[in-house]
């Protein structure tokens, strides 16, 4: 059994196949292959988006998906969980996609499951689908990606999408630059940078990070707006350089990005979001069908 | 594509058309025509049975439900309710079945959405489906409806349900008579009163509206007694007369209508609930079989 | 229309056909028999467990599933519990599957519905499903069970499944012991006991309860940590003796059963999750396949 906890968990041609398969995906060409497949999908942490993409894509595909919002349930009866999931698993799901507030709990359970785990944001650790569509989507538009420069900008240090991404990008050979304030980078290889300015006229794509509004009352940022000031992507930083726009949502008006740049045709993000569910079929068929 | 956000965008023989469909629906007459259409339910303000009479209506026609508890969701995160919206119909669903307690809601998000929005119930402006389903019932009793008089009882000035009855029931040419407190009525060309004694020799049909207790304290009725013995619908304002009494559920017990009426064949709640689920089947049928 | 609420509403020829059907439904060997049926699932009282159980279940068969958290419900505008169950119904599902927290809940709602109602578990009275998963997991392990001796052990007078279990397993030949804290024990004519040790070299089969941490503040025993060291099933209890371990689950670790029987292959926990959803299929096809 497959499963799909880091991006790394896929070699690059097992990426290309999936990307090939949410191409044609995204033309509609698809059956109900996985009719008579059971998905549950276990979410530790609530997430209208990521879970509603995992369950259209399911479905489209013909698959029955078992929600459990397992914020009130059995770990409350004083039940571990591992016992929880080894349970779900013992009724013979054929995948489960897990989303929890700690890094490392979808690896954990998958060492403990016949079933294929898909991790769907796990902490600050991974999220694999959202780096596989974004990665997606640039090539959707650059067609060939390698050499192309991107800016992940925003939250960085607490980001699993940037984790994932950064992983992800270079590995198909696209240059990372992380800009951030200093308490928001992490410890890393990649070039740094604490000004959208010095890095605006190099790159090809910019990756805007949500904003966590509850983490901002205690930082050295004394509000969301002056952080706005220095990240927030604007018409007036952008001009009319040929940049692609990426967030993977939900988006914070005027603080991630500006709302002309948002109704801008550069701005990809309800194109991520329509990749996403095509990235998710392919997931879901690569790992279930023949099982 | 067409969405239903009043009464008023369905035209007469628009409605004849979803009420020959819901007859046969209604007889078990249906297939699977809506297999492989995906439809969310966005439902902000919580409701057990129009959500399930609307997943059930789509399960009987082959559809998949995906159903969005959004009272806990990405709106929480500072998203705005439009984006929210959008970011859903990226998914490409062929439906979204939108509750919300701010009128006017499911007509903003039909402005910007590629997929069918259907109104089930906003703030104190529209029901569409539940008038439907109101007139539906009404016609399969009388068969021709023209000419009858319907009371509407109750808190008229709040209720949406009467709001798109009104419309609905006037246009297939029926009297509507409003009946309620003072500060229950709305301003209206009418004909109203305050006492259902006066009209209860007249009228065809009552409609009894749900009381809406939380409101009642502040009211100058000073409790639900006081508001029951002059408006709830009793078998002792009713007697033998061949009256057919209506209610949206859920029923207030022996404050709306009594329990013996609510045991009476002239009660037509539970064929009400029905009738439903056969009316949405054939409005989803309607607005996104051929799309 | 026939309900399932009590053990003792299916005869010993009709357990043996669910029994015959499991084992089938157990080598995968299913169809989409319940394709076009409805069954709504109604939880007052949350249970993942048991919910995606019975979820699974219906959907392995073809079957649609409403889920009504019903928690949040009608019941709240003040609507009555069977107002609620008649609203359902009259929407024409199947079956209705019932979790309650109050005894009768489900007898008293099969008198007002044409759909079968199914009982996951009522108050302290009832939790039939459980009891024939139970069975049939001993059955499959032991072939004959008459005459096998079993201890029930924990807070019998409390729980539901002790409850259909000594009904089910006397009547199918098994003698049950039960063994429990003075306040835990239920008037009764079966044998009693308060010491494991007294009865561990005649049982054939051990079945602990789940503890119900919020109970224990009050009664005579000071912790859950006096509890277990007097009933948990411990390594140093059961030693190399042939017995056969049941849990309904969620197991409360080291106090109803210690970490390494919990891992042994005497333990049949998930073994019972597992023949759980076969059971529940076949009690699905029982009541609504030619309905």
């Amino acid at each position: 059994m497959q499963h799909l906890i880091r991006t790394d968990d896929f070699t690059t041609d097992e990426i290309e196949a999936v990307f090939a398969d949410a191409r044609e995906f995204n033309k509609g060409a698809y059956e109900r292959i996985l009719q008579d497949k059971i998905v549950i999908t276990l979410f530790f942490e609530n997430s209208t988006r990521t879970r509603s993409s995992f369950e259209i894509a399911a479905k489209r595909l013909g698959a029955e998906v078992v929600h459990l919002d397992v914020t009130k349930s059995s770990t409350q009866k004083g039940e571990t969980l591992v016992d929880t999931a080894m349970n779900l698993d013992a009724m013979n799901p054929h995948a489960m996609i897990v989303r929890h507030q700690n890094a490392g709990v979808p690896k954990i359970l998958s060492k403990h499951t016949k079933s294929a785990i898909i991790n769907a944001g796990d902490g600050a650790h991974a999220h694999p689908t959202q780096a596989l569509l974004d990665l997606f989507t640039l090539k959707e538009h650059f067609k060939d990606v390698k050499g192309k420069k991107i800016a992940i900008v925003g939250d960085i240090k607490n980001s699993r999408v940037a984790n994932s991404n950064i992983e992800l990008l270079t590995r198909f050979g696209m240059e990372v630059i992380l800009v951030a304030p200093p308490h928001f980078l992490p410890k890393t290889k990649l070039r740094t940078t604490h000004y959208l300015e010095e890095i605006i006229d190099e790159v090809d794509a910019i990756m805007s990070l949500r904003t966590q509004t509850e983490r901002h009352s205690s930082q050295s940022y004394a509000s969301l707006r002056d952080y706005a000031s220095d990240f927030c992507i604007s018409t007036s930083l952008v001009g009319d350089r040929d940049i692609v726009l990426l967030h993977p949502g939900p988006v914070h008006r005027n603080v991630d990005i500006c709302d002309a740049l948002l109704a801008d045709e550069r701005c990809k993000v309800l194109e991520q979001v329509t990749n996403g569910v095509s990235i998710r079929m392919a997931v879901l068929k690569k790992l279930i069908q023949n099982v």
